[in-house]
């Protein structure tokens, strides 16, 4: 496969990330399934590290991902090992002898619990990943583990990716300096629920795992879980918020505590930050869609509505030809089985109106959003005149690129 | 928008349409979208008609959806009337009125109730009927009705269609010939529920309209359910089903009457054909691929990650690209949300062994696919381990063909 031309949507530069007290980072060549390039990454966190996750709904989960799963409860990490290019997914029981290996290496390496020890993969299914050569490379890593190699980190678990992605934010709690840093990749087999994709947040602040998984669940409804590039749901999607309790503010007991306040608007930002790269990165994306919904009954109702507009191929496909084909943002809404009032039903593009009480607005002319639909980000909003209910996803159009990646090369 | 090339897909000629007593019909130009084509159809049916119906279930419905739900109810019809080019979707006021003026000026011409005319339109959505130049043609396509205008009537109702559809099948009740004949159109905008497409079907039985209600659900169960192109589904979706009662059998008071036998077996080919010719016109296809979940808990569960397997972009795009890209399956059964033994799970592709108990199959070479691959019908059978439940869905892949003829032209 051809090497894959950076997207256009993409950020102009990797970002500068900030470093986490008691994270520690390696990137190596395993040769996996890539060569020439780096596809293993061990991460090194601080004795006391806190953890929190959420994982694919696919009822074809990946050995990692029970794995992870699994250790989660106790929620206590020390290191996170990851691989580009294997996923290890539907692989038997080679497939948790293989998780075996890798966290067992890793303890060993970094003196800890095997069940502190969290691993994720990524690439193609079906394969019994080649563990010998992951372990063979995870002693070097250790040897060369630094605060400061996000760059190398972001880049080594990428696939389909045509550039790394990370994000990061400082805050505070209680007065105390806090950081938040991640890395994620991701670009098809995009969408919720849930995340869809590998994603790993980084903060120093010192949180017990009950508040992690709160606060992470909360910020995850208004990142991850609001992106969709196919459709299609991974075997492997991994989110997790690693927290190693190196920041100086006092403790805090519980998720509501106010305290938590510019933490939370950190954590959601650097998520949504991610979430959004992801879908800049979608397999073809020409164009960056927000979907707006509402006036649904509910929340629900007004995700699942702006779901169906964000997947649908005739919406995707309009947009990606630069034709405000708006109908077919109301056959998506329609089709979407959620309860909405066709005749009162309000729809604008670009802040145009264009429809309003189930037909189209008199003083709507195309020639009004045709500058719009030229450029590379497109606001779709819809009022479905029932309620209150309210939600945004983000996608990208669908594009001869897509299939290009998709059928034209083996993968 | 330029001419579409004729699927690859499609049957090599158009069939042989057996005339069905009490039927006559009558195709015309309108010029309500396009030019130089025929794109009205009147159908003529004799007094004593019963019909049944079954409509979109998208909560955004077109004008002639509305009014063909409310008269089905009544059973009795004497005309239709379809056009095509403008689906009268989305229309406010205007769009009722659109209607009721077509349907008035049909039952003056044949001396019916306008109850007894059935409407449907297909095309652009949003655009408001210009049924003034329909209703000024429908006095000359009065004075051209024929028995034999089958192709002539399958053609005018096309929109993307690349080949026009019709179906035909001969039967007995209780010893007698009945004959049913059917047209359709539709490409794209096509997923269940329910026929996401135009169809009418036409039988001189004689069946009252709760049996004629009952045997069109069934069959349709098995037909037009059955199918999905891109998952999307069209605001217009109509399937009709007219009974003339010309035939001399006794008469029928019961749909499970075992002297329909061979009416029912002959109504399903019929659906089944068009359901099927329906996806081998679907837009860009190049595979017909056939998609068998056993094992599910039950129908409805083994329908459900049957229509996964044939919804997903990837596994689509991965048939397009005859790539034996078997995780892709894997990762869409995971998706549906539907339960499934990953550890049980069995996999084969054109009848070869793919993978078993949740693993790749020792045996498995992918070059013993790679022929069936390569063909233009591609059989995907799926087994997940749980229970009796079983399903069948026909798709096709997803093409470059798609998206040119979704973005690269304004429709």
């Amino acid at each position: 496969m051809p090497e894959l031309t950076r997207s256009p949507l993409a950020p102009k530069r990797f970002p500068r990330v900030h470093p986490v007290a008691g994270v520690r980072l390696a990137a190596g060549r395993a040769g996996v399934h890539y060569r020439g390039r780096d596809d293993l990454l061990l991460v090194e966190l601080a004795r006391g590290t806190r953890v929190a996750g959420v994982f694919t709904q696919s009822s074809m989960p990946g050995a990692p991902v029970d794995w992870c799963r699994r250790i989660v409860k106790a929620g206590a990490a020390r290191a996170l090992v990851v691989n580009a290019g294997n996923a290890n997914v539907f692989t038997g029981q080679a497939g948790h002898d293989a998780v075996q290996a890798t966290v067992g290496t890793t303890s060993r390496l970094l003196r800890c619990k095997k069940e502190e020890v969290f691993a994720a993969s990524t690439g193609v299914i079906g394969e019994t990943l080649p563990v010998d050569k992951m372990t063979a490379v995870l002693p070097k890593l250790k040897a060369r583990l630094q605060a400061d190699a996000w760059p190398k980190a972001a880049k080594a678990i990428t696939t389909t990716d045509t550039f790394p992605k990370a994000a990061s934010a400082t805050c505070e709690i209680d007065g105390k300096a806090v950081t938040v840093s991640g890395i994620a990749k991701g670009s098809g087999m995009i969408a919720p629920d849930m995340a869809t994709m590998l994603a790993f947040v980084f903060t120093d602040a010192r949180l017990p795992a009950n508040v992690l998984k709160s606060v992470l669940r909360q910020a995850n409804g208004q990142s991850f879980n609001c992106i969709t590039v196919d459709s299609d749901t991974s075997t492997s999607d991994t989110v997790l918020l690693f927290a190693t309790g190196k920041a100086r503010h006092k403790d805090v007991g519980s998720a509501s505590d106010r305290r938590l306040r510019s933490f939370k608007t950190a954590l959601a930002a650097v998520m949504r930050d991610l979430a959004q790269q992801v879908v800049r990165d979608g397999e073809g994306a020409g164009k960056f869609v927000t979907v707006n919904v509402t006036g649904a009954r509910n929340t629900g109702d007004a995700r699942g509505i702006a779901r169906a507009i964000a997947n649908s191929p005739l919406v995707k496909t309009a947009i990606a030809g630069e034709d405000a084909n708006w109908g077919r943002i109301i056959m998506a809404v329609g089709k979407s089985g959620i309860p909405a009032n066709r005749d009162k039903l309000r729809l604008t593009i670009g802040g145009v109106l264009v429809a309003k009480d189930g037909a189209r607005f008199d003083g709507y002319r195309e020639d009004d959003v045709v500058p719009h639909m030229k450029g590379d980000a497109i606001d779709i909003s819809v009022d479905v005149g029932l309620g209150r209910g309210k939600a945004t996803v983000w996608t990208c159009d669908l594009t001869h690129g897509y299939i290009s990646i998709n059928a034209d090369y083996r993968s």
